[in-house]
């Protein structure tokens, strides 16, 4: 065994802590999510997908999986799925032989505002769990710790896309309201 | 739809936000937390409850569900298969005999001390990732606003468990150590 820079105790301590908390985390993640999705007979995967190719406007497949953290294999297969159920389309582009890339069809884009439209039909105990963070101090916690961790794990590419996605919402989320017209929400 | 303290765009950003990164963070514990349990053939459930029974020095099985974000029924299946393993036995309790309490065997925690010795023989790209802001603070990341988040969800009875479970790390890691004897281990 090498020299660390931690005890053994300092790493039993850590490990558990970010495993209960990573695992309770996700578990609650998940949980919204799929009451979210279920009216709409997609699994988190499937809607993953969607979301990613949605945020970046047209993703690879490869870019799909590194942001969807799942295996190039399952990111593959459920795109397959869903271009049979006509809401995304495979392509190819000239700069770029190899790669495949996946659009959202405007079926697909419809389904997904519909979506956003509906979020307060479902509970998100999540968003509930944060909101006294957020009274607190005036916004959502934007967990930069666990943003450090991530970055140091999956690397720069990842949060590249995280923050690409991020920007997207910001900027295009003024045509997603006049879309939904939703008068009735509080919205800024 | 009632009226909310966030804008629905907000609830977007900081879904995505919470989302994406509980997913990529579960990913990466899942990831180390197979390779490390991998030659002792157990999954993650099993393991998870061998560790939660050491650490509360028996639990019951509800307690073992909530601490291990599983369903009643999971925690029972796999506590059973344990038990038919030698790894864990099951009890009543005189004060309480509604309910089924689980305890290693001497040879389930000579399972987990010997998995502890050897935590270093796989990678752990959590602890490997949070090392630079070890090197920052002096200390491995606590993740306040993700146990604000997680107390608000799984409420007090949750944390309880958490930080007995750090109590008994902290104070019975001489003990495990002179059973590992890890001389050639830094540790504290």
């Amino acid at each position: 065994m090498s020299e660390k820079n931690y005890t053994l105790k300092e790493a039993m301590l850590y490990s558990q802590r970010i495993a209960q908390l990573a695992k309770a985390l996700w578990k609650a993640v998940e949980k919204d999510w799929q009451l979210w999705i279920k009216p709409y007979d997609l699994n988190i995967n499937e809607h993953h997908i969607l979301w990613i190719s949605y945020h970046l406007k047209g993703a690879s497949i490869s870019d799909v999986a590194k942001f969807g953290v799942m295996h190039v294999s399952t990111a593959f297969n459920f795109s397959k799925k869903l271009e049979e159920r006509g809401l995304l389309t495979f392509s190819k582009r000239d700069d770029d032989k190899r790669n495949t890339y996946v659009e959202l069809t405007p079926q697909g884009e419809s389904l997904l505002l519909d979506m956003i439209a509906n979020y307060h039909d479902t509970p998100h105990s999540v968003i509930e769990g944060s909101l006294p963070i957020k009274e607190l101090y005036g916004r959502f916690p934007d967990f930069m710790e666990v943003m450090a961790v991530i970055r140091n794990i999956y690397g720069e590419d990842f949060m590249e896309i995280f923050e690409h996605s991020f920007k997207n919402i910001d900027q295009r989320f003024d045509q997603v309201e006049e879309k939904l017209n939703l008068q009735k929400m509080p919205l800024e």
